[in-house]
């Protein structure tokens, strides 16, 4: 019906006859003329209607916002003075001929210049979606993934579909249950991760899958989390974790050369230790300067509990972040700042304010100089390379407490003092360790239990799980993870292990994983892979808020859809066919 | 791990150093020599271990089939008598220098050289995915859709993702459920085609959308049903019927051409009169030459009520198959005939054998003789080209069932008569009535209530909507539906007559369809679409016998798997979560 897209409207059409198709942008009426914006999904193009075109000067009155509409008409350029260099289409416009509404518009309930409540941006999501910055970003997703699946395809990676009625998934997040009609009172479970069934086509020898593909996890929402989300889900056979690094880094550099023309140039590789103890997080920001110093074994003897008792404890752990120029905090500042970080468990935030830095104790502030010698004053200082100005703020209590709250402090005080600089930092978090001490002692996998340990016999793992690192990388980009994966255990002694060690019965691994263990008896091949969380990568790429604004059709935070009214009331006899009954509650 | 593929070493590797990884399809132990088959996705080598490599001729002597190994060697030309010219690497073998045994295989309880039972396939689908044919066929899957995904991305279509939980739509068919637990007492269902979502991406101006996505069916089982299955899904905007069938008939034949490089040439075009007046079939194999004659202005005279009565009935039909050759046929073998239409409905099978073309009654067998004239026998003989040693077998009934069960006969005869040509036979089958009249004379749709009727006005459809053609569109392949679609309503008024003339009440409209009627209000543009069923295209492209062929993990005909034991019993705690209840059932 068209001959071109709005937004392919430029001087070089200048005296062509064009058709376009699209929907009213804006209309202004201007001494005697009617000017129509029109726009698709390419673009804005003015469009001027004069009186002299008596028979469509009629009909183009009644146009109003988003009316669907067809113009047919002379390009030209527009008059110097006319010429809009902020758009695109601003040095031409169109003398329109021939006008067709295609479809009127009732007054949307959006206002495209303001902000929409999420719900009415939700209810009304194919009006919120004609929006520019929407369009634009869902047109990004699909150029995203198609470079993605480019770079998989010319690397010999096969897209294989795995299913989404399947088992329950080991991943440790609730499921979503499907009930059988065919197998009354069961039920299937949509995955959280094609996990198993990727490691099984490494077992069938397809030596290399992709897939892009939905994942569901029935959560309470955040920010960041929905409950189905896209992954980009790869594994491959005969590569080491190394190489699959190498692979996957390349894909994510290829994609942000094509899309957004940033090299993001060779990913640095940090042990998942150093980034706990400088940067408190696993998945640090680099943009992010500061650092935490270990300042334990200064404060081993000084007289105050708050410092010594950590600092004397194997599981204790003192650090300390120096912000520049933070001396000018007020004490308001500091308390909220110490009650930010006692939401990660910190019982209080000590801090010294550096005034004169070569000055020992006396160019120091703080509640606790007292119980400071001048040697560690001295010390600290120097260590911490703090300047005139600067604040050493404190986290003294668990490794894991000082390490939480400290982390999150850093990322606080980075954007409050500006210090987060605008660039992509990339790097690889590498040799995690294997499981982690929940209280009480037992053991959870810190990514899920089919991670291979790092150069290990299944005896050495039973002896020393806890100290046990495994094959795995997390690649972070700006402080979010962007993916992870792992090598996989290949062979059926060591997966025996790593669930023993877990805790999980032989009654429960044969139950749950039986089908995996077997599978590992028949020439199982040495496999690994990463598998990225494709909604938050899109996120970070074109600066959204929320993974809600590179989805077409997200739910709300309540796991609802406005626009259909999902999830709804179910026919009774549909849940008779499902053998299934709604619990009535009493309330 | 590895330097080639098995399958790609060749005479232009000679006398080179080369690692292996694969599987061990076959050992044979011959002359002092051990010889094994090594096969990875790419094919199949020969490697020979010579006991002279004394490290590694004692591992060797371990290997059994399917053991996971790595091998390095020299690639070196066979002894011309030894080539193997039925393997493509049949000119060369690796003289291995080092083998190393990645993991060992118990003895596979699959046997790789026969039948196996299709529960046996589906719980080792691991192992049964080795087989190369199996291997061959999804590898060829995901380069059929990286073909589709290149043709469309080319031609300016978006990859957009539709939701998986969504509301229950409006197919038809029985939905999957999901309990929602945010909801208690709600459930979300797995989307039967994201039908509904993609008219809403062209409300909302994204013009071009394509999705190779998951839709779902709780229907009983048939050979080419999968509960889930794959489509490759379509719409535009601002495209005319015609301009869709073009665009996707010019996808279909890119990827025969790249894929099978077999030319389908132009689709011929075929009213749903047509086929279904000519061969009892809304999807005619065109391979099969048979046809439907009718003969009901023969027969309206003749003092034989079974062909008199429907003769003269408006909603009779009296038709006619020529079988050529067909005069050898046994008495017993017509009625085995009759007895498959009587499958459909057909209360008999007249038929008459021609001895002599031009010899009138004279030259005829057949019971029914008695009933017709000279006139009509020549009429009949001349009107279906009939010749010597053919037999007529006739139909006459309801218009309903003649035509359905002369088209199956049509299909049957084609195959036991092997009439079929071995050939691709493409077309479009278009004008489809926009209703079908079920028993008591309330309508249907015969696509979906979206679809535009062609040409009418609301009014127009309300004053004769039987007679109401649509703008619909089904490509056939080889008597297989290879998709459908339509021109979608996109006036309000038009959806909410088409609504009422299938009887249904403006609040079920409100209720199950108000968001698309909602959406209508706001400028939506002109749209049109097609889905194709993915894995039946395959099916048919690789000549598998079911679509279970052509997917990694299909369930089995009661919609279970035996690999993973899916669907499985839930945790008390995870239903009452969701606030739902296992009925307890009486047995």
């Amino acid at each position: 019906m068209r001959s071109h897209y709005c937004g392919q409207l430029n001087k070089s059409l200048e005296g062509q006859e064009v058709t376009l198709c699209g929907w009213v942008n804006k209309r202004r009426d201007l001494g005697g003329l009617i000017f129509i914006d029109l726009r698709d999904r390419e673009g804005i193009v003015q469009a001027v209607i004069d009186p002299d075109e008596k028979a469509i000067f009629e009909p183009a009155n009644k146009l109003r916002n988003e009316f669907c509409i067809k113009l047919t008409g002379i390009v030209r350029a527009r008059p110097g003075s006319q010429a809009n260099k902020d758009m695109a289409t601003g040095e031409i416009e169109l003398y329109v001929k021939d006008l067709e509404i295609l479809n009127a518009s009732a007054p949307v309930p959006l206002d495209f210049n303001q902000d929409n409540s999420e719900e009415q941006r939700l209810k009304y999501r194919y009006l919120d979606l004609r929006r520019p910055v929407m369009n634009e970003r869902l047109q990004f997703r699909s150029k995203v993934t198609s470079a993605v699946r480019r770079y998989m395809d010319s690397h010999g990676f096969l897209d294989i579909e795995t299913p989404i009625l399947t088992k329950a998934t080991p991943e440790g997040a609730r499921d979503y249950l499907v009930p059988s009609r065919t197998h009354k009172g069961q039920f299937f479970a949509l995955p959280q991760s094609p996990q198993l069934f990727k490691q099984l086509l490494m077992v069938a020898g397809f030596d290399r899958y992709y897939q892009i593909v939905k994942c569901f996890r029935d959560e309470d929402l955040r920010a960041d989390r929905q409950p189905e989300f896209t992954q980009i889900d790869i594994e491959t056979t005969f590569m080491s974790g190394k190489e699959v690094m190498g692979m996957t880094e390349g894909m994510v550099k290829s994609v942000f050369k094509e899309l957004l023309d940033v090299d993001l140039g060779e990913f640095p590789s940090m042990t998942y230790l150093e980034a706990m103890t400088r940067f408190g997080s696993d998945k640090p920001d680099l943009r992010n300067p500061l650092e935490l110093t270990d300042v334990a074994d200064l404060l081993k003897d000084v007289d105050f509990k708050v410092f010594s008792g950590p600092a004397n404890d194997e599981k204790g752990r003192v650090a300390v972040i120096k912000v520049p120029t933070g001396a000018s905090l007020s004490r308001k500042q500091i308390d909220d700042y110490a009650a930010y970080a006692g939401k990660y468990g910190a019982k209080g935030l000590a801090w010294i304010k550096v005034n004169q830095a070569d000055n020992g104790l006396e160019g120091l502030q703080s509640p606790i100089l007292k119980f400071l010698t001048e040697d560690v004053a001295k010390a600290i200082v120097e260590r911490t390379g703090a300047q005139d100005g600067d604040i050493l703020l404190f986290g003294s209590d668990t490794y894991n407490v000082v390490t939480d709250s400290l982390g999150a402090l850093r990322i606080k005080l980075g954007e409050d003092f500006n210090l987060v600089a605008d660039k992509w930092a990339p790097l690889w978090v590498v040799d995690f360790p294997m499981f982690e001490e929940l209280e009480g002692g037992a053991l959870t996998p810190l990514h899920h239990p089919f991670t291979a340990p790092s150069n290990m016999t299944p005896e050495e793992l039973a002896a020393n799980p806890a100290t046990a690192l495994s094959d795995a990388y997390d690649m972070v980009l700006n402080g979010c993870e962007l993916g992870g994966g792992s090598v996989r255990i290949h062979k059926q002694d060591m997966q025996a292990q790593v669930f023993k060690t877990l805790g999980i019965s032989d009654e429960e691994a044969e139950e749950k994983f039986g089908f995996l263990l077997e599978a590992l008896q028949y020439g199982a091949p040495p496999h690994a892979g990463l598998a990225f969380g494709l909604d938050r990568m899109l996120m970070l790429m074109v600066g959204a808020e929320s993974i809600r604004d590179v989805m077409a059709f997200p739910k709300t935070s309540t796991a609802a859809c406005p626009l259909t009214s999902a999830p709804g009331f179910a026919n009774p006899a549909a849940l008779a066919d499902l053998g299934i009954d709604v619990v009535k509650k009493a309330d």
